[in-house]
């Protein structure tokens, strides 16, 4: 039963986070009826009785998806709970239910994860979900968070990733690009507060990109005006690796080429005025960025008049056929492929 | 929205693994009408159209749950997978569904992952379960595994903690205390392989107690076959951390006492001669040792000639009402109060 033999070695960043679940998923057959989606969404589809039951699963990993010396623990356990929510809505779908579990060394007390409980149990009142399950265990080093969630929708109304059309338009909720700069001006102050302790972060003015890393809030209002304007998706992800990863998303597995545009990309002031102070091109931010947890989604042209008296959602772009390639038009109408340049943990 | 405060510090310890889940579950609020069981079992139990959705959690962390010197990834994935199929079995459901979140220091190559994989999905093809989903993402140190297992179950047929009544028998299928024995054989070798690396380990004869530990089978036929005898039981849960700790659940939660007879408790000839050696008392390995994933479960008087007539079901035991306390009573006829020693990770 037990062995030494060594196989061949490849470094997990040789294949990358796709990469890696593509290889360790590629084999999977599925064997019940009620598996109507599998790996490759931003949630599984079952088939219980007629109606789906969608169920997504993201970890949270401490030093790799958050740094404790910045996190508020509320604030954590808010977030942990939002991008799996957020995940649900990407389908199409309404959130019920969430499990948590938690794995933590000795190192927290309970009120630490009190604290914790208090943020998950926030956004499950704010979006009105269930915390019904999970699991709660030590760990040997740091914190360990995985949250399942729960949703449900109408069998014909769950929008995946692979049913964009040619020629259907490109739509985003929301500013994109607030929470990466967040994200650096809690690394900057973090810096400070190491070389000299007795200085206090400043982060008056930056309350809104900081609110964005570090509370996001998943779009399950634009399902619902979506759904209130009568407009399907013909595809939907949320974007929690940058628009660029996600977009790429959408084309490869619909088998199309995009066209998005720079000028369209919504960016809120607050985010480009942090942006130049950090002299970084705010749509870098917008596309590599990232944890935005906005929804990027396609709809049929004639869709547009319906999407456009929707407050908050922008035309960014449209699907091409696939020998067109995937391409953003920069403001001054330069050609520039998109390339997925975000979440890729894996490679640090 | 960042603050300094620092809370009172208790310690996990103080609380232990239930206290801990206890206090963070307890304000809990379920607003969704389909949320018919949430913490509390083996499984959530959830309502989204008829028949009911049961959604299981369950983390296994390096260092706590398993140590990688003696286990083998693929057998690790196999228990994994197996250890959250037997919380559907435990709720008398059938399980249908795997998500599974990994979390992996790049100190482990892909060829390791994908052995970890092996063994998840010989589970799945073993127990008809198809892997749907989940997450794979970096850590800073160790593996960390966090599986979601989905089953279905008709209304009226699934099983809880707290339903047992008065006088009910109380039945465990297979047989206790094997996989602790496992375990300590497979500590005692790594011991002198660490004292003498050039001492080849012995693990002749203990295949029995190694299968066990290092491939624990969730008990899903037993279900079936309490389906096929027209048994429901009136309570069930597995054996994951003690035959005492879960006999406690069962007693606890239905607001019952019981009695249960060490003459009867089911131990496997292998597993007797191994706790021998370790000078060990069977009964002990049984009581306290977990991760038998066998089911434990009780049922109506009317039905003992049924439970009788299917092999490998033992009844060891009844309820009594809640002020006749927990007891063991030993081969001699001695009264032994029914005490939790189980699975405490959280007080290491």
């Amino acid at each position: 039963m037990l062995n030494d033999e060594r196989p061949s070695r490849t470094e997990l960043s040789e294949l990358g986070e796709f990469g890696l679940i593509e290889r360790l998923t590629r084999n999977i057959k599925l064997v019940n009826s009620s598996s109507v989606k599998a790996v490759g969404d931003d949630a599984a589809v079952i088939d219980h009785a007629g109606k789906l039951t969608l169920v997504s699963k993201d970890l949270l990993v401490e030093g790799i998806h958050f740094d404790l010396s910045y996190t508020p623990l509320k604030h954590l356990g808010y977030k942990a709970a939002a991008v799996n929510i957020s995940d649900i809505a990407a389908m199409n779908g309404k959130p019920t239910q969430l499990l948590v579990g938690i794995s933590v060394s000795n190192r927290f007390s309970v009120e630490a994860l009190d604290e914790l409980y208090t943020g998950i149990r926030l956004a499950c009142d704010k979006y009105k979900v269930d915390l019904v399950g999970g699991d709660t265990t030590a760990s040997a080093a740091g914190l360990f968070i995985s949250v399942t969630a729960i949703g449900v929708a109408d069998p014909g109304k769950v929008t995946y990733r692979s049913t964009a059309k040619e020629n259907d338009l490109i739509c985003v909720s929301g500013d994109l690009g607030a929470s990466y700069l967040g994200l650096l001006v809690l690394q900057r102050e973090k810096e400070v507060y190491k070389a000299n302790p007795a200085m206090q972060p400043e982060l008056e003015g930056y309350d809104y990109v900081l609110e964005r890393q570090l509370k996001p809030e998943p779009r399950t209002d634009v399902v619902e005006l979506l759904g209130k304007a009568g407009i399907l998706p013909t595809s939907m992800i949320d974007i929690s690796d940058g628009l660029a990863s996600e977009v790429l998303h959408l084309s490869k597995d619909s088998n199309l080429g995009c066209r998005l545009f720079e000028e369209k990309i919504p960016i809120d002031v607050v985010t480009a005025d942090v942006a130049s102070e950090f002299k970084m091109d705010p749509t870098t931010a917008a596309m590599n960025g990232g944890e935005d947890y906005e929804l990027l989604f396609t709809i049929d042209l004639d869709d547009l008049d319906k999407v456009k008296a929707i407050k908050g959602i922008s035309v960014i772009g449209h699907m091409t056929s696939k020998d067109e390639g995937e391409y953003l038009v920069s403001k001054g109408g330069s050609m520039y492929p998109i390339q997925a340049q975000g979440f890729e943990h894996l490679k640090d």
